[in-house]
């Protein structure tokens, strides 16, 4: 056996869902495996998007060859262009995966130094010591693949986000065979996707879902309106091949949608019936019952085409009593709020609403369910286990999974978090040194815009109770206090109650400051500090509330 | 039929979730069943409860009779103090509903003087024009009632919340014979509960808990851990009666899971085997296959005792590798991360978790599905129906449910939401005149902290991008800026970015104190605004970020 160290060094996405990122070290030469961003929890203020702290990659930059994707969604892609802006390295991944990473480098102004590599599923390449083997998966987004890596102490199988769908809308298989002969060969080390640990049984095909579609086309008498994931182009091939079944017009709402069926038609990975489409400013002029629209904007994002029409504030789709409005998604936890108030919005319209319930779905799940995931780990029968995309619960739940295995193969199963590593060499497997991850905050989606925490911690403090700002003018010379305090406040008490209560606390500012001494008052930090002290003690009696205090010294 | 008229005004849970509240007004006499309230959204940042607005009451306190309580869960309690301190009105109830409200009035010292009058099912009283008749019905909690209220106009049928368990764990039964009666004897208005109208066929009896718990008690071999809502006292006797069987003791952990078993068991409705109470201080010394806790705290409320369990700062209990932790109670939509958080700590802490998924229930809902809403609408076939308890969504649904009884008695249904009414008289049944409603947030819970819109704006706006303030000196006399002017920032950018902004943003406004000619400077609100103007431009220009300006110029 070589006598070489690998080490695996998950950046992202192990004790977390989303922003999904790995290194795979071999001695002094890395790979990385997809760089992904997640939507921030409404904890994180004023934060639009977050990606993994590259600072690992960064800190062994001559040692990173290249980033490999495996799928095209914002979890696994989102965070190239944050990736790229710190180390242009050459990146592969299937057409379709790469042109939607490109959007994102274009948006960045990153997109004409890229170096970006096609492969297809079944393509194998070689980075240094690593020969990286392309096999495809099935999934809710096309072309995707999972990761066969050869390394000199052996075969790193990843999955990548997968299910395994047996009558795939556009009939390219989940390619089992590779797995199963990898299998048969040895694998040293399997790392395999978590998201639905929790669900009994298998996935049900994308193809479920084409029943319900067909119901709905037939019982509705006026406009359909659909929203799924613009990246769901196997769900928009179903509702396009349905539509022209049933002699209705397509439009394609937001930004989005538009890209990905543009991207996804152009790669011929969407077939698109002739004289189907109709152009958006066309539908108000269409025959109501002759009309479907696919808009973006499950999750009822604010400024989403599909919130907008809502409200009736779309300039081309007004939905009208009768019409029928079909959510084919998943309710990300955390937006039933946002969702709720727009499906509101549509019922106070007159709307028929359809989502979820009983009956064919109306959306399934890309993820396989936990008969699937044990499929994986009998055909790949690894020597090391390692769970990944997921909170520590389903992460163990996985490992839990695979015990079966054990006497069968299976010598260890590791739960790794962010920060943790593995490491594989002659001696066997076992958890590795601490890696400094983390994540970092971006506002408004630029790559320079990074929050810090102490930014958002000032603002969760300002969220909860305002500020409270005491302004004292200071006579240089002097040290003299000059005229009287002022204090500012805002998002602390009414005006009413502020304009009882600050007079007080002008009171006490000022009493504060007669109480000091020279020496203390020759010092403007312990004056502050005073001042804060003293008012916060009075604010938090008088209200219960701790305001941010920040006291001003002004010297004139 | 007589000339009076009736009016039915929602004040809260119409249209929304929470916080139902509702007046009955006959001619000049009103009554208000329920005083409910709500937890905020994320959004209205900092405030703890949300009740409704009950000016339209007290603008009419002459007309007031009395509160009448349905059942003690808080979206229909949760306001009595608030409605209280206000008007200190009778309050009618069941001695469990109205012991449960106490507690919340003596929180705020209101109970002293509260007028509580104990009712049991099947009584009837009189309001003036009004004859009460309360009626036993099934829920999650114990001692719930619907209210029949007869009318000179004729019979008005408010189911509060309510499923049909035909197999309650107390043996009391709901009171399926009296809705019976009335629909036979024919009701003008029926008012129904519409939280699960989207959910078909029947809900189940709160017994299937029980081979679920069984299961989990036959199966566990360290310390069983249950959480499930301190008021579902049905679940609570499942267990402590599982807990006997299997030989465990039972310990009691969490203030409101003290003090709901407490009240329930004084009055007769939780029977607690002998000897079966476990002291928490004693869960650490007793071996631990023989110890069951009951913990408040499901849905991950930040200072929970099951919060504080997952973190291991509970000074009773800890929880170990091999112990089970169950949640026997549905995740609140909003709640889905704090729970999630609190999972994985319990997952860390190598402890075995058991909520939702496959096989019989660990939890039940309270509120009847579809075939149960549908049988209270055959049975009592009213003249009117308004649905009640829900979203627009769910209250058209309802609605809809309710369309095959056209022509079946029954004549109109209403859709009505908060702030809108409903008018019965000689001429039948309308949308009435608008009526002015809303919500009040408190902060911390305590009556006189009301949180003005105008704050929660403020504090949106401040979580979002923090606040700039700049503090300029003018001396009195002359008008002439002393010093240099002062910017303080938090919550914005960071600290080492806004070491590079702020001293231009000083700059500018120099520049525009200089720039403004006399007879704006001897204006300070004209100055203020063109300061906050021309820096709001600037630092939007910079950052892409809009924080809160609030120049300050302070006279020395």
């Amino acid at each position: 056996m070589p006598t070489g160290k690998l080490q695996v060094i998950p950046l992202g996405g192990l004790g977390e869902f989303g922003m999904n990122s790995m290194a795979l070290r071999y001695n002094d030469v890395m790979i990385v495996i997809d760089a992904g961003m997640m939507f921030p929890d409404s904890e994180l203020l004023g934060v639009d998007v977050v990606t993994p702290d590259f600072a690992y990659l960064k800190d062994n930059r001559e040692m990173v060859r290249a980033l490999i994707l495996t799928h095209a969604h914002e979890d696994h892609i989102g965070g190239v262009p944050y990736l790229l802006s710190q180390m242009n390295i050459p990146v592969y991944g299937t057409p379709f995966t790469l042109a939607m990473a490109e959007r994102r480098l274009e948006e960045h102004r990153l997109l004409k130094d890229a170096d970006l590599n096609e492969v297809e599923p079944g393509d194998k390449i070689e980075l240094g010591p690593f020969s990286v083997h392309f096999i495809r998966v099935t999934h809710s987004t096309v072309s995707c693949v999972a990761l066969a890596i050869t390394t000199p102490l052996g075969v790193v199988l990843h999955t990548a986000d997968f299910k395994i769908d047996q009558t795939p809308i556009d009939d390219e298989h989940f390619d089992l065979h590779a797995f199963a002969e990898y299998g048969k060969r040895g694998v040293l080390l399997l790392m395999s996707d978590s998201t639905n640990v929790e669900r009994p049984g298998y996935s049900e095909s994308e193809k479920a879902v084409r029943p319900r579609l067909e119901q709905i086309f037939a019982s509705a008498t006026r406009k359909l309106v659909f929203s799924c994931f613009s990246s769901s182009i196997h769900r928009i091939q179903q509702i396009l091949d349905v539509a022209a079944k049933y002699d209705r017009k397509v439009a394609l709402l937001g930004r989005s949608m538009l890209a990905t069926t543009e991207i996804s038609h152009d790669l011929g990975l969407l077939r698109i019936p002739d004289n189907l489409l109709l152009r958006p400013q066309d539908i108000m002029d269409t025959v109501p019952h002759r009309v479907c629209c696919i808009v973006s904007g499950t999750q009822g994002e604010p400024m989403s085409s599909l919130s907008r029409v809502a409200v009736d504030n779309h300039k081309n789709l007004s939905v009208k009593a009768g019409d029928t409005v079909v959510l084919s998604s998943r309710v990300i936890p955390g937006n039933e709020k946002p969702i709720g108030r727009m499906m509101n919005h549509f019922a106070r319209r007159g709307a028929d609403l359809i989502y979820g319930g009983g009956g064919p779905p109306v959306h399934v799940s890309g993820h396989g369910f936990r008969e699937e995931l044990t499929l994986i780990l009998n055909l790949v029968r690894p020597k090391y286990f390692m769970p990944v995309h997921g909170e520590y619960l389903q992460l163990v739940r996985h490992a839990k999974l695979a015990s079966h295995l054990e006497g069968n193969g299976l010598e260890s199963t590791f739960i790794i978090e962010n920060g943790e590593s593995l490491v594989i060499d002659e001696k066997g497997a076992r958890k590795g040194e601490k890696i400094n991850t983390g994540r970092i905050c971006i506002d408004s989606g630029s790559l320079g815009d990074v929050v810090e925490d102490m930014v958002i911690r000032d603002r969760r403090h300002l969220a909860e109770d305002g500020f409270v700002i005491p302004v004292i003018a200071i006579e240089k010379a002097t040290g003299q206090v000059q005229g009287l305090p002022e204090i500012i406040s805002r998002g602390f008490v009414s005006l009413e109650e502020s304009s009882e209560l600050l007079p007080y606390a002008k009171q006490l500012v000022i009493k504060t400051l007669e109480s000091s001494n020279a020496e203390e008052r020759s010092d403007w930090g312990v004056m502050q500090e005073k001042i804060r002290t003293d008012l916060k003690r009075f604010l938090n009696k008088e209200t219960q509330r701790r305001p941010l205090i920040v006291p001003v010294i002004l010297e004139v």
